[in-house]
């Protein structure tokens, strides 16, 4: 399906960076859930540029829902929401049309769609599409607060440095959801604002790991064997544009560990089935055990630098080389946070709206 | 769509561990395929336990194709291909069927399906079922190895013990494909089985990770946003029980490199776009680039051990102990292999269907 | 998604005529629905050949259920039935398989599978795949039935004779469901079958049109605009092979009323809403409205005809000559009504767990 | 998928009649179909009102593409076309907001969206949001008459009265497009003309057939069981307000036919394969044959009408009456033509775009 993702809460993805506007239709929301548009408008502003760490490109992201609202609540019929491009400035990729951006999708682009995609600042690859997709967790996340669920993620390690780990999951979730530069420590924060800018001086960019938490998933939700929990966010994850790993739970280390250290144990607390660790990352089989889910996501850096690179120009098809145009991120790590946020709230609505049916979500 | 994948080569998956069968139903494959029976063989042995290192469950996995192939052809419509169990021992399972083994999928089993599932060796969650996808598999990929595209898969790294990295995929993949334990550094291998034992003797488990490599896929397959090459393959090698990561290219590492590192720069090379690095994995914006496509997936120990375990008596709501019952394998990682190749295999068939039509894998 | 239909119950469909076996996977439904094998044996039984009015070819439909159920109720994993092929004489076909049979589908057949499919007995394309859908639905009408939900067709009309309307739906879906030849009006039915074995005499076949009903639908299940009640119906209904017309109500004749006929005003009655008239079939807007939903299928003549017919020999591009081969029916309307009521079966309980969630069947 | 159809090529839909807008997404079009606004504009103005037959509402249709065009063709990434509803009274409705319009989605609404639904001119059930398929149709119908595939509808019967059939199809197919009120026969134009005004002075309505045929569509397109031609064509075609039965060549009349009149002798013809007749409409087994696609659509007569009728109040629970308000229109078969037009357009898409892959409708 493309841009769409989802069974039975579908998201469609829409737009082009320099087109008239990126934006989203969200199709499976249960009637009656209250939408907050400053809500919404806060979410899209924790993934805007801010001051030196990012782009200059100044788009103020105002959206228009433009259906599947009315008086405040969902519909329950499709919600399209539509965020305006204003801030294009399109002169600066004419010239540089055929050369082919190292690690874009210039090339790939022109594979599949043969010269004909909207090549200016990425077009439909930017990661401005990603505006959409906060704009529609904007819309949910509240819905799935109200039952219980938090979500929320802070960056796990960027530009070398490394965040703690979550200790009390529940207060640091609604520490980082206010928080611009979601690190749980603060002097790893300052030190991988400071390699940010370091990189940034050097023309150069950076990636990292997100580490996202989900509290009060109902155990029994997700799906054997294709619908996994693993298996729907991590399609949704990887449609955010750098993101080239994922892994659950202890991920990659389990493999290292021997089944007596990696296996969960179960115990009774509380009248409640619970594990002592959580390794598995809240799912077995696929499907909520009840516990945090745990994941992080590993993005590179951005691949968009001012260092003189070597490529291939396209149309003559012979070596080249090409120093960055166009505005961009030394880093976006932390603009992509509220996009792992917003990405995971729409799956979890969709694996939820599968298990209990069309209007749990708003009860 | 839960045990189905796939928009125009879908995959059905079905069965329990202990019912009558396992079995799946592919259907969208191009007609004219020549289906090799001694191959699906071939690749359901090297997916069967072998020797000490395996559950001593003895299945001969000797497979019916139910429909779909004639005169020795894929007929274009779907094909069904049912494995008998024969070897079931059932009754090891009766007297503990409600206690929870720590990090399988009774838990949560019971809490989605409410008692109602075959408990009896996993059932449908059993690693069991992965025979039906590499019988799958080995129905398409000596259609893709006829275009051009091969995939292989080393184990990287299992019980503590790292392989080399690939240098010369193509041979590499060949050798790797007539491997029963498909390491390839003899000493790793030497290693990394002495190690499975050892865990064994202690009645433990070792998990690992897997590399998988694909040759000759064309330039420009896959799509944004959510259909990408890494979201589809993530969301299919989820599936196989035990996985709980999935990185492309240069993976988590690649969050603590540079751009300027971390770049693939592009560059002709007999008249062909390539680039010197591969740290994307052959995918660009989610799109082939025409280079190898290479991930990791990371497996968990198998979790059925016989060291003594807490856990609840699900029955009674109450803390519980547990020593393995039924058999189990040390490591599951050397006979998943070939379920990573049938996999990646049923993902591919279905992106290039999805991009060149109906006919092309058999053209 | 070709041979599965369904979004949250999912029908897979497999198998030729000639071949193995046919068969299905149903996923998604309900854990715990008791599965009756007796009822299905009699639903299949149902659209067995009969007597002198149906094809010689003795199919005894023995079903093998391979996985998704245990202890006698679903375990909400993937339900495979497999009905074995056993009556096959296939050296009927050899001499003339390169002969289209007019109206069968060995034209279309060619063209999209390019001589690869299994042509005996009209392979994949055969009416035999419906016993398949029979069984399928024989595992889910009861579950239904338990919910308040009750459906059943009568031969509307056949070889040229109508039945009388429906009057008393309930008493007369229960009559419908134990009666061998489903019409109402004795005198009808004597007057069709006394027809039909008249157009065998004259070696030619006879159509006819099939009229289904379903109560105790709750009001508030369909989706607009794609998953209408109606679209989701009709599309199944045109996988019965030889339908070629569906109406829901009033259906055609509603053409020719003015809106102040046609609607169908409402009242309250017993403290519920319902309509004086159904005209619309209990779909507004494609949602139940929680009246009887009423649809008429249309059946074409079967196609395989004793009188020689002029066609063309495919593998010379030549004119011919045919005269039928094979056993065949002169109507396969009778058995086709079991049909109608197991896909609609199937389809509304896609649609209410859509609506109501995973474990709303079996509750 | 609720507002999405569509395997390779699909359409989601939005918007509700008194929102902002309704609008929709087309993903997977090949890229670098010229798309033609003016066209476009063209296709709207032939759905649009038209004096005295229609409503006074008076949209002037004007729509923007949001994205996927780029220097006037599509670039093979989402489409988005939004039709801002400029033209609304909703006071017109908020009196009558708990008066359940006969035959209208008011009641059905109500329960599944349990209220929230926007009820102001039928919300999201309006017809209204046909412009926007129209909007989608009309980026495609010039791209499949480049591949020689004409489709053309005309009102087979309205008002009681009937229109001849089609004869030399291309030609009336390149007459339709062109005209206004779609009939091929004048007198029968009038006539039909007249009731409908006539049936306006009598604050009531009427219905129609439409009648569709389609040319050039390859033979060999289209699936076995579920995504047949008829399937996928009736799905869509019931997505469009008022529609209560499709039928396909014969339709309900080769019910009555006996195979021998009824089958379509095939006989070469111009070194291809044809048939006599086309009782079957283009499609064997779910499949083209590559004569015309003919299908009739029957439309009741549109619901809203000025006599006073008996409903309920659904607030209060109790009878009620109610006289028509808000702006409507004594028929909507004229207009709805090129709706019929426009979904067979994109379905046709999809089904070409499986069979033969992303770039075939542009090459």
């Amino acid at each position: 399906m493309k841009n769409t993702i989802g069974n039975n809460v579908a998201v469609t993805l829409f737009g082009e960076s320099h087109g008239n506007a990126v934006g989203c239709v969200i199709d499976g929301l249960a009637p009656g859930i209250p939408v907050d548009e400053t809500f919404i408008k806060k979410q899209l502003n924790l993934r805007r540029p801010s001051g030196e760490i990012s782009t200059p490109r100044a788009e103020k992201d105002e959206f228009i829902i433009e259906s599947g609202v009315f008086e405040g609540k969902t519909t329950g019929t499709p919600l399209c929401i539509l965020i305006p491009n204003l801030d294009t400035k399109s002169a600066d990729y004419s010239d540089m049309k055929n050369i082919a951006r190292p690690s874009h999708a210039d090339y790939t682009s022109l594979c599949k769609y043969g010269g004909f995609a909207d090549y200016r600042g990425g077009g439909h690859f930017s990661g401005r599409l990603t505006s959409a997709l906060v704009a529609a967790g904007g819309a949910v996340l509240p819905a799935l607060k109200n039952k219980g669920i938090i979500i929320g993620t802070h960056i796990k390690r960027c530009a070398g440095v490394s965040d703690r780990d979550f200790s009390n999951i529940k207060k640091e979730i609604e520490f980082l959801n206010d928080t611009d530069f979601a690190v749980l420590d603060e002097k790893a924060k300052e030190e991988m604002i400071k390699n940010i800018l370091s990189a940034k001086e050097q023309k150069d960019s950076v990636g990292g790991v997100l580490e996202t938490a989900v509290l009060g998933m109902p155990a029994g939700v997700g799906e054997p064997f294709f619908d996994t929990v693993e298996g729907m966010l991590s399609k949704a994850l990887f449609a955010i544009p750098a993101v080239k790993g994922v892994e659950f739970g202890a991920g990659f280390k389990i493999a290292d560990m021997n089944g007596s250290t990696a296996n969960d144990e179960f115990c009774m607390e509380n009248e409640k089935v619970v594990t002592k660790t959580n390794n598995s990352g809240g799912i077995n089989g696929g499907i909520t055990n009840g516990m945090p889910i745990i994941f992080r996501t590993a993005f590179r850096p951005t691949p968009t630098i001012g260092i003189t690179q070597n490529t291939v120009d396209l149309k003559n098809n012979q070596n080249a080389v090409i120093t960055a145009f166009g505005r961009h991120d030394p880093c976006i790590v932390h603009r992509a946070r509220v996009v792992a946020d917003s990405v995971t709230a729409l799956v979890l609505c969709d694996l939820l709206s599968s298990r209990y049916g069309t209007d749990w979500l708003a009860k």
